[in-house]
């Protein structure tokens, strides 16, 4: 219970890939000029699946896709030039399955050479409110080692398995972050880890070297956004604890301060749909959470009452309150 | 001798495609909203070679690159946008040889289900000046007919062919124009049909039903920029006066009031380089072209000395002139 609590401060430093960590940073747009000053979003690098995993192929380029949706997530433009950004082109010609703005992301990144600057011109056309950072420039790939001992390379074989994964490396080995990804925890006020995948989307980011250091150095809190549901080959039958182990198990005790869960229930339909999909609800063991020392704050988080996802301007209410209240 | 010389006037219209089109509209752009009021360029879709043609046929949309051409003559914007929207892609993978201002095009044609829509959204991107439309929406494939009598259908094949061509068509016959081509022509103070490949991209325009009847109508002069080159494959051997006779198989005797040829001769050097090439300087056979009674004027309108191509200022200063005083 000695773990730290978030100070008032402004600066926030959201970590993750996939759909959470856009939730996160949609939630805490609207408050960017007025009680953020900053929000930095730092995001996984090893997709290599689909059109991001074509184009980092084709291209020697970072996967486009996770930066993709932050970008969009943090985008204040008309509707239709996020609706570009996002339209995936279909039929089975050779364009089939990519998504413009991954095109977008690629074409900039080979014109100016830098992917960083490529993010930022591709900001400033979204009029993006916020900084979106690659966890490191690295050509990484995720390899997991799974309960049985075999060990399987590549994120999106990763995330099809079905075996039980024992922990996750990066390959090579701790690729070294980007000097600005460790600019930004250090001077964060708040650090979210992010929902969504924990093995192939948030961990892999902590896996980058430095990241955990700067985390620990950092007087910011890190509070995990719980997932709302198991993920089927990643985190079956996983309680709250048990996510919060294997976040210990890769970055090592006592990284975590604070976790968000949400408290709303879900209808049975719902819960019926995802039981069929191999999905449950996370297990709130809030003893055994607090056992390690980490404190809860319990809200009603959720969107849709037909879809178990995170609504964003809930998400983003409360991490608002923690911020400004120093407490949930 | 009877024909229209240009009115002092504002609105111009320029009509063509591949490399010639830009060149007038560069040289032109920077006279939009000063001396100029509008500026409309009418741009051919009868191409179906290389990335266009592909996306054409993937996408079920009008062949962007020419249209990306021009939007990028007219740009106003900073420079690494217009280098983004001609980047190609390079290696070969599924992208090679896609120009990423083609998949802009293509994307927002599928977004907003409307070609036209795609290029305005994409001009105001580019901060373009002026304004860009298809001659048709048609879908619309260019056939050859060879001095021989042969028949060679779709653009690219024709522009690789060898033989003299006889004529051209579009199939299906006579599509119809765009409204706003035809209500642009019926205001234009000055018609400018642009250089560039002679049955490739200025004479399908004039095959959209209602262009050649909207020109003749027009109070406005048109007024043809002569190719500096003949074009293997295309206009062998051609001078002047016989470019025109090609122009008026097409589109009826009397159409064009008036040609800008260029007066400066080139260098041994590069004759040399354009004869290897199968290309030589159109012969400028002006007692025969003022004979059909078609105006001349003549300026140095010559780019690099090495290269046989327009200079898009030196271009856009008489076709300037032309308009401020009623002749050249």
């Amino acid at each position: 219970m000695g773990r730290r609590r978030p100070g008032a401060g402004r600066r926030v430093v959201a970590i993750g890939g996939g759909t959470g960590l856009p939730a996160v940073l949609a939630g805490l747009k609207r408050y960017l000029g007025t009680r953020l000053s900053d929000l930095t979003a730092i995001v996984t690098v090893t997709d290599d699946g689909g059109s991001s995993g074509r184009l980092r192929e084709e291209l020697q380029i970072p996967p486009p896709g996770d930066i993709r949706n932050c970008l969009v997530a943090l985008a204040d433009v008309e509707p239709l030039m996020a609706q570009l950004f996002q339209f995936r082109f279909g039929g089975d010609g050779s364009l089939a399955g990519h998504s413009f703005g991954n095109l977008f992301l690629a074409a900039l990144t080979r014109v100016t050479g830098d992917v960083l600057q490529a993010i930022r011109v591709s900001g400033k056309v979204l009029a993006v409110r916020g900084t979106i950072l690659p966890s490191t420039l690295e050509n990484v790939q995720l390899v997991a080692e799974l309960a049985d001992g075999a060990f399987v390379h590549g994120e999106s074989r990763v995330a099809d398995q079905a075996g039980a994964i024992r922990r996750v490396h990066l390959k090579p080995e701790a690729p070294p972050a980007l000097p600005e990804v460790l600019e930004a925890i250090d001077g964060a006020h708040l650090v979210i880890l992010a929902p969504g995948s924990l093995y192939t989307s948030l961990i892999p980011n902590l896996l980058v070297d430095g990241v955990v250091d700067a985390l620990r150095a950092a007087g910011a809190a890190t509070v995990y956004v719980a997932n709302l549901m198991t993920e089927p080959g990643e985190t079956d039958h996983y309680s709250l604890a048990q996510h919060l182990e294997a976040l210990e198990l890769h970055a090592g005790p006592g990284l975590v301060d604070g976790v968000i869960v949400n408290s709303r229930p879900f209808r049975e339909g719902v819960l019926r749909r995802y039981r069929r999909a191999g999905a449950e609800p996370v297990g709130l063991d809030l003893d055994r959470v607090r056992a390690m020392g980490v404190w809860v704050a319990e809200a009603d988080l959720v969107s849709h009452l037909d879809v178990a996802r995170h609504h964003p301007q809930k998400l983003g209410r409360v991490l608002m309150r923690l911020l400004g209240e120093g407490e949930a």
